[in-house]
């Protein structure tokens, strides 16, 4: 297969990360979500504690976009959320550089958005069915259940949209955008696979 | 293969009607985008011109809304352009009963949303992508070229938006979305024909 980088963002309870797992398994290549903290902490001053606290938290500053245009602030006053940011957007591109991978989540599409072998993705479903899905694992109900999966895809959507400068889960922003609960779980993980391996 | 109906929303440029063609063909069925006009003219007291001047155009009054809820003003009184919508929509819901077939845009996807067997696509691609191909089919360059593809764009995001509530090209709308400058137009035919041959 060739080199196929996979990017995957997703909506809370769409089976975003199954997806992604099983499509690593599948094409037997490395999977990344929470394994970003670890790679960042390691190339960076802070422990996975600190970046997990401040994981796909955004940040009020302006701190960043100076950063991001090589203005290069003293590090203590750049704000936690923002040196967070930038340690997992280097741990992704590291990451990425080792070969075919699927990364999950934390603006990697936006990180990789050069890289020719990139395939971006975005898993969304109905409301009822990522509520089942999110039900079965946390066992909440009512408008615990309602309140976590808004509040998760808000925090989600401000994180994206503030350090990418993108709109989260808008079509034009990725390569294909699947519904798991029309498709099916298994059908998307199909679909991303026979794309990965037809690639030239 | 079991009974599908592939309805396919486009962005202009995108090459949703080569792909929706390429499927049909594929896949043996029929494929409708102009036919629903003629089929539309047969079902109804209008002429195909009259319905081809009218055709993915909405209308300005609020008359479609009350024979959508089936109160029945005298059929004089209804405008054109919502006569037009109507007669395509039964035209459409015919179509699909005679078994499975490809529809290109007109709001099919919103008239067969409770078809158990409804695949709802929508095909979008990158600026210079859809520029290269319409200047080919057209000739036109520069402001010439970009108007009549943001007002293609307008227009049908205008009608759509308009008879069914819902919003052109928001990707919770359809069921896959796919990037045919980023996939390629044969990857997109190859597996929308997977998804329906695979259908259970």
């Amino acid at each position: 297969m060739k080199r196929t980088i996979i990017t995957i963002g997703r909506q809370t309870g769409s089976g975003g990360r199954e997806i992604g797992v099983k499509v690593a398994d599948a094409l037997g290549i490395p999977y990344y979500d929470r394994e970003i903290v670890s790679r960042a902490a390691e190339m960076s001053d802070m422990t996975e504690e600190f970046i997990n606290a401040h994981d796909e938290k955004k940040s009020g500053s302006l701190m960043y976009s100076l950063v991001m245009d090589n203005i290069s602030p003293p590090i203590s006053s750049i704000p936690s959320n923002d040196r967070v940011f930038l340690a997992q957007f280097n741990a992704i591109k590291e990451a990425a550089k080792e070969g075919s991978c699927v990364i999950i989540g934390r603006c990697a599409d936006y990180a990789l958005e050069d890289d020719p072998d990139l395939l971006s993705i975005f898993i969304y479903a109905d409301y009822d069915f990522r509520a089942a899905r999110i039900q079965e694992e946390t066992n909440l109900t009512g408008s615990g259940l309602r309140n976590l999966i808004a509040k998760t895809d808000k925090s989600r959507s401000n994180y994206y949209n503030y350090y990418t400068g993108k709109k989260w889960g808008k079509m034009t922003g990725y390569h294909m955008c699947l519904d798991s609960s029309k498709l099916g779980i298994d059908t998307c993980v199909k679909f991303i696979c026979e794309i990965a391996r037809d690639r030239k």
